[in-house]
């Protein structure tokens, strides 16, 4: 899976939106809060502001534990509240299915099931054929239904589609978990706040990121709904996810919040991938294979076009049956990133050498 | 999925072939060794025979474990073999998947990867969409491939299918596991000895099962390929599976390979099943789903008529989405149990109270 | 550890109860129950008149769940109770803390604190140095005590020492556990009903023995208290603990209860313990360490003593530091066997070549 | 045990080491690697320069895999060479037995052994009372010891003293594991490199801390030997260690390794640790009870007087059964603030309302 490592002449820009840095708002707002001592462990008053932040954000109830990985929120968001004979249901292209090194299936002992999507995105009808064996001990229960927003093809769910699914899930007895280690996109591809799209759908716990949206490291759980998160501290420390000096995982949040820094970023790296897929869209020999609705974009080309495009513009295989790629854009993608990257493309795709 | 709760006027043969009591050759001999004093936990003479009985059918190589269920059977095989990062790719329909309540992940902690079969069984065209990332750090690695032998619909893989399967698990540095559940059947079946498709075709690892074959309580886990064991006396212990009284696992494994008396219960076992099907074959408004191969038939009929037959003769259902029904026969059924039952399935069929 | 294995010349009566093989009585249940077809996993009479029998023994409250192990009764008690970042405080001479290769932290993921006691006994000044951190989510959270009964040293509570942990715990917000795989042993020994020094005295939960006292296998976690049972059908499921034929552990346990043939079992044993013990008083060289309460006679001898009287008799020991040996005695143990050890004991005790 | 929180009145500098920001060389690195897009993950070249600085310091055998906590770096190398029936033995006192929350257990499934100690330091004669049951498989199986460097009382091990672990350990087919959240300032006190009193001595894992000495986030899993690190990777990603933007935990170690800056942060702590000491040792009613060998101070004094002083000053309570309190030293620890910090001290020790 690792196709090349880096070099200086090599460009990573759509290769990932983690291949970007921190945004400088971010890194300075790091430096102000590093002028004096304070006690660590989250017992500090930029920890207790960035809390404040996320009930504003996501409503008073919200209950936000900063921990360090997107995959830790992930396990943890699960962990809060299954036990070792739950299961979850989620995409097969999810990220915790895929991504995790099976990292929930460890820490929590469930059982993870999925179901296979055209598109990335869950629907009552798709994840049906696992809703039995309530009651049979034989049977790992169900107990989550788990979407990742916006998805990992870059689509978006719409609120509608979120109540639906939370509705469905309460309606068992189970909860809504959404992966957002990409919310700000989603958020910005709806043109609607977080809370709109999340506690507002019935979301119960939440998988918050920072890091693909310009934050240098710190995700969170967020528990949406009163009552989910006693205990929970126990499990996070457990979980090797307490940061010792955690004002700098919270001034990163407070930062990200205010001014609506991360919406500005979102916007950045989603108008990115619009005019990428635009300008892609007109060339030859590749084609775009999933709805661009947030900073990723999906395409087909030849092999052999790839290997020579990402010899200068470093890019990942999604699906190499099919010679599907991805490109992602990020934070910091400028227009004229996309056009060198465009010109390189266009000649490899023009070149006569690539033909398969 | 407790569908009913017994009493004296229902009947329960064709429920499942654990609902058969033991075979009294097997009672007789935990009679025969109750007689003295012998140390526990294996450190016994009758634990020396029968684990060179398991040699003696499997191969020299052999080394078996004796543990008390199915499900732990299954689990100690895969944990012998796993580590936490890696996955075990079976059949959607297998009992690891489906009816251990999570037991492998929770005790490996690895994850489950499934594929859809139309009959039980995998094969290397259906399991080779999740052989992928290897040696990527992010995603769970693939270690073990696990069949049902035979499977849970009844049916039951030839050696052929088996070598190609261990071939290409090897190839990949991966092992094959068996659930040998039910493995007598399929030596009825395959009208071939032990070894002849399990050790001898490349299977690593098995999961060797009594309980369903006339005994009480006791199953093995089998290393069929040298190197495989070792340390695996603390693995069994930690999952809480050392017998103290060993002795009589022991002897029941006696007893069962001792002039074949495996071969005699299974056989039974089997021919019901082929006369159950004949004699429903025949009859209008039910179907039969499967291919009979050895202890079950799976037949599509009326959901009212099942009802009303399970008042007198229960069995469960296998999936109420297509009203599929599963019958199971054991080491003790005899034909006029089958001709008893067919009688009432036949009135019930006939009766046009359950039509739809 | 395992010093010898067995061979036809060499006696093991006073190695182990585990020893000693099935009470006549209860094997003659298990035929009994075997004469038809059951449902599986306990869905069978038998094991509601076993589950109700638990309820007359130890009151109305009661809930039991037959398992395989002592090793999984306690593991099982103690999962159903705690969460991964809990603590459990017992006896650094506990079966969980010494015995059990870790399944207690491998199956909960918790901490296993220990005191060391003078006499197998816990007491709430010996356990207090454990007792801090509450809140603190650095520190392990102490939810549960737990005892032994009658200890592995042989010696017993007294309904007033358990009263005084259970009040403990429970102003603690922790749970009284009792590991009962001796409870019949320490019944004689108090000369008491069961509930009278359990959930007479506010133990909560309960690792119920058979085994080492005239059962083939077959332990049960006991729920004293109301509300503690809720899910733990999965739990023990996926515990692998779920025993298929059910019925021939519930036959045992109606045999055992039936006619009170525990008490006459655990009332033989404690019998030729004390017997033993009196015996071995009078003889010079060797010491008795430990108060003989219940089943087992712990001595001081010479090593060499030792090695030559387990050629033919064979037992364990205990602490070979300080040439510490432990007897024990069982259900089936008689006079005569006694007097035939004596009597080898008291040559080599005698024997000039056996001087240090 | 969190005794106050922070406002802006009181000082936080003697309460941990985690109470101190970032040193500026650090953060200056932090920003000027963040000026280009660079892969994810640590396949980025300034990740590649770390390690090999690692390899630098420890020994070309070294193999260093950034992670982001102390707890997380202590529970990866005991999950890289241990197996869920082994057991690690450690001091009472330890990091991994006191502070992770069972961290250890719950990821490892192992059991965790402790000894107590004078002052935090184990050696073989205390240790050996763990040191039984080998290959008795009803017991935990030793595999690890593992000693905290220096110590959370502030002690040192002499490289002689490792030496003998080790080789205790190595002849036991053991494995010696040092947690060095506190490296820097053991090197610091024993005027030594880092591998004169690592690596040399045998010592197979290091967990090594940046965090405590100037760093924003990370430790380092340190394997010292060759062999061990082989599918480390992959327990590293399962474990939810793994960053995303792990340039930035490279360039904190980068800076902490050139120059010696960590040489630099760690004499200043540990030379204010010394003064502290002096000026406290002069004072009446106050008692320092440990050695002060690096940056931690242990002091007996009466609970009013600390209660007193930590309104201005806050410190933790270390064991509050006889009154013992710590107080620790930063890489930014000042003169001025040891003045001011006594001269509160020595008003609340003179004042008589402290009386008890």
């Amino acid at each position: 899976m690792k196709e090349i490592t880096d070099d200086t002449t090599c460009r990573y820009l759509f290769a990932s939106d983690n291949t970007s840095g921190v945004h400088p708002v971010i890194l300075k707002e790091i430096e102000l809060v590093n002028r004096h001592h304070v006690l660590g462990y989250g017992e500090d008053k930029y920890t207790r502001e960035a809390l404040s932040l996320f009930k504003e954000q996501f409503g008073p109830d919200t209950e936000a534990f900063p921990v360090f990985t997107g995959t830790a929120a992930n396990v943890l968001c699960l962990a809060a509240v299954m036990r070792s004979w739950n299961s979850v249901i989620t995409a097969s292209t999810a990220h915790l299915e895929q991504d995790e090194c099976g990292a929930p299936e460890k820490f929590t002992g469930c059982k993870v099931l999925v179901v296979d999507t055209p598109d990335g995105k869950i629907t009552v009808d798709l994840l049906e054929k696992h809703m039995y064996g309530f009651g049979f001990e034989h049977h790992s229960q169900p107990r989550v239904i788990s979407v990742t927003q916006s998805t990992e093809m870059g689509t978006v769910y719409s609120p509608a589609e979120l109540v639906k699914l939370a509705d469905y899930a309460h309606s068992h007895g189970m909860y809504l978990h959404m992966d957002g280690a990409r919310l700000a996109n989603a958020a910005v591809a709806l043109n609607l706040p977080f809370r709109a799209f999340t506690s507002d759908c019935g979301v119960d716990i939440l998988s918050f990121g920072g890091t693909k949206n310009g934050m240098m490291y710190g995700e969170a759980v967020c528990f949406l709904r009163k009552g989910l998160s006693a205990d929970f501290k126990y499990l996070r420390k457990q979980a090797m996810q307490l940061a010792s000096k955690m004002r700098f995982i919270s001034a990163q949040f407070i930062a990200f919040f205010r001014d609506d820094l991360w919406r500005e970023c979102a916007a950045q790296a989603n108008r990115m991938a619009g005019i990428l897929a635009d300008r892609i869209r007109s060339l030859e020999g590749i084609k775009i294979t999933r709805e661009v609705q947030s900073n990723g974009v999906f395409v087909i080309m030849p092999d052999k076009v790839a290997e020579n495009v990402r010899k200068e513009w470093f890019f990942y295989t999604w699906n190499e049956k099919i010679s599907e790629y991805r490109l992602m854009t990020g934070w910091d993608t400028r227009e004229e990133d996309i056009e060198e990257f465009v010109k390189v493309l266009s000649r490899e795709l023009q070149n006569k050498d690539n033909a398969v």
